[in-house]
């Protein structure tokens, strides 16, 4: 008999039918003797449709008041969740965040995670109750409602399972698991058994859309065993767990692709001390995240400096960088929104030479031009022109034999 | 500088306009320099489709969840308010039931306020914000959500009003007030301008919809003034208040009629003791509440028994007496669901005699035949014909005189 805690994300109850298909999934388990946990998402479209309603009251509006708003989605839910279960004849009971309890900091909308107290979940288990908790909120010390930000359902499945030393926590979502590329493109992309939590890490920012980031970094710290897997077929799905001596020799886990950015190249930059910090600064105070950024060796005293923002926040950029263009020395600002970033993941690359430049050399050969290079331990991340995305995607899944079962190359 | 309560219903904050419209109205009271608490309920129709939901995942849905479940429709409704009052320029803050904390027992769907403790909300006040407070709502001393039953808002706003000894309890509805008659079927009714907690109780048991009956007790138990009024005008409405001498000089104060109630005649009745408990108890004990019973005296030891049940307990309760009928050796079961209930009201009544009298005249003046009477201190009512209802209420109204302003009757 194992703990278990099961999340299904909005899509999974999406309507009445999904919810009672979730309800029969979730009973299954029980059935089979282990304790339950399950984390729901709010129904598929409520969220945005909560979030409009608030925007049509005020354009900006307060980030408290917003929490009180959208914590509903995922009340009604576990509710109705509940309710399905018992109609099955299991005995369930519902948890808010605040009832877990989930406590966080005070920051509305994208709060982290302090503690919890989960008294109340276990004493339902101990009754021998399926225990229902609402995703993606919590609450502060002063007891306000909070919520986590755009995925915190995961989270709060991780949470759950770290809190509660769960045996796993098991992601329900539309997909079978982690593929080494998007099925979409590449055919041949292979679901991976297993994947580290830094592999995951990296996939998960790089784009792959199936968790994210920050349940993985928490299931990283916590060491929670996490099973990513669809909710409408009994398949297995991909392990992501502490990486292990054999994960090492596979150089390349997957292959992670990004079109929703745009680069922004300013030339002739005086190259001086505290003006990357002053262009920077701008960017960061109008609450624009920046993700790459390159800086050409100077010469005659001047460089070209380049960086990747969201997409939506190219044209703001744009109109930051050229006020502040005399300032900083420079000559002009180009942009570019047609970029997209190709990546490459593997926790092998820390023990395997070459790896890069087998990337650069792949792209090369179908006269695909790298226009930007990033790098870390296990990653390698190139922003090309967006038509060569899907074609990259291919070659490079092909070039490192992805397609293959078990791979492992000893040296590249 | 007073402190008012302020209570809007589902149709005053129906839409993002109305939401808009209740935002001005609750600033303009706080621009007048008033403390303002606003109690409000779910948007018009949410609480109806969350109950359709929650029916389609269980024939009988648990009550706990179905608390969980509708609590949300008035949390929305809190913040999306503060929002539209904060946009326009006031600050403002959202309370749920467990925030404020109004405190009930565990009876979930039709919970009892056991305690306000309202720290928080007085605190906001003091800090010059608006206080939004979810109605309809509360929270168990085991933490669990908890509703109020239908019209739970009223009684939220009232039990508010007294928790803070506020001035006044603001009921904003869709009509201008308590009427001495509906006024789609006699027009020349007249709006009242005061009315006694006891006349009000009686008009909103007896169908007049105005104020849920619970909420009129509790401001009669803790002597709140209540001024239901317009949430589309700025006219006055009815004060609810305490019984003065100056009430008792008006006989009647208004007509009130209910249609939604069935009647069920037992025929030749064995007159034993114990009959009318063992009926009305098998009645009881499926949850059907009897309004009226008359019965009549017994004759050759057999007797027979009228009583009433709303119309959507008729087969129901038709199919219970016809198992019990040999049991209570009786002789057969006549039903009959076209039928209404048209009764006078007025504190009045206690000080002056022949009111019954005149009421049974005036309808037997219309050849309208009386199949029931029942009467209390202040009301007298009767069951007729469903198809003389209006023609009842118009030669009622005519009869006391409820048309004419300020009436005053000595004798009848």
């Amino acid at each position: 008999m194992a703990l278990i805690v099961q999340k299904y994300g909005g899509t999974s109850v999406g309507d009445v039918d999904r919810i009672k298909n979730v309800a029969r999934r979730v009973t299954l388990a029980r059935a089979a003797g282990h304790d339950v946990i399950v984390v729901v998402s709010a129904m598929a479209g409520e969220t945005d449709r909560l979030i409009g309603l608030a925007q049509k009251m005020a354009e900006r509006p307060d980030e408290r008041e917003l929490d009180v708003i959208l914590a509903t989605g995922e009340q009604v839910s576990i509710g109705l969740l509940s309710l399905a279960i018992q109609g099955l004849g299991y005995r369930a009971r519902s948890f808010t965040g605040s009832q877990v309890r989930i406590q966080t900091d005070d920051v509305h909308t994208k709060a982290r995670i302090v503690s919890i107290d989960a008294d109340r979940v276990r004493q339902a288990l101990a009754e021998g109750e399926i225990a229902i908790v609402a995703g993606f909120q919590g609450v502060s010390a002063e007891d306000e409602i909070t919520t986590l930000g755009r995925g915190g359902s995961d989270l709060t499945a991780v949470a759950m399972a770290a809190a509660l030393a769960a045996d796993v926590c098991e992601i329900y979502t539309d997909v079978d698991g982690v593929y080494t590329a998007d099925p979409n493109i590449v055919p041949e992309a292979r679901k991976l058994d297993r994947i580290s939590y830094d592999e995951m890490l990296e996939l998960a920012s790089l784009g792959a859309k199936v968790l994210q980031t920050r349940s993985v970094e928490y299931a990283k710290n916590y060491l929670v065993p996490v099973h990513v897997r669809s909710s409408f077929n009994d398949n297995p799905g991909t392990m992501v767990v502490k990486e292990d001596t054999t994960m090492e020799k596979v150089v390349v886990s997957g292959i992670a692709y990004n079109k929703q950015e745009a680069k922004i190249t300013i030339t002739r930059v005086a190259d001086r001390p505290s003006i990357a910090a002053t262009l920077f600064g701008r960017v960061a105070e109008a609450n624009i995240v920046v993700d790459m950024i390159v800086q050409n060796i100077s010469q005659d005293g001047s460089t070209d400096i380049s960086f990747t923002v969201p997409k939506t926040d190219y044209a703001r950029t744009q109109e930051i960088v050229r006020v502040i263009l005399k300032e900083i020395g420079a000559d002009k600002v180009i942009g570019d929104d047609k970029i997209a970033k190709v990546s490459i993941v593997g926790v092998g690359m820390r023990t395997h030479s070459g790896v890069a430049a087998k990337m650069f050399e792949t792209l090369g050969r179908e006269k695909i031009n790298i226009l930007m290079i990033s790098t870390s331990e296990i990653k390698v991340s190139c922003v090309i022109e967006a038509k060569y995305t899907e074609l990259a995607v291919r070659v490079l899944h092909e070039a490192f034999g992805l397609a293959r079962e078990a791979v492992v190359e000893d040296t590249v």
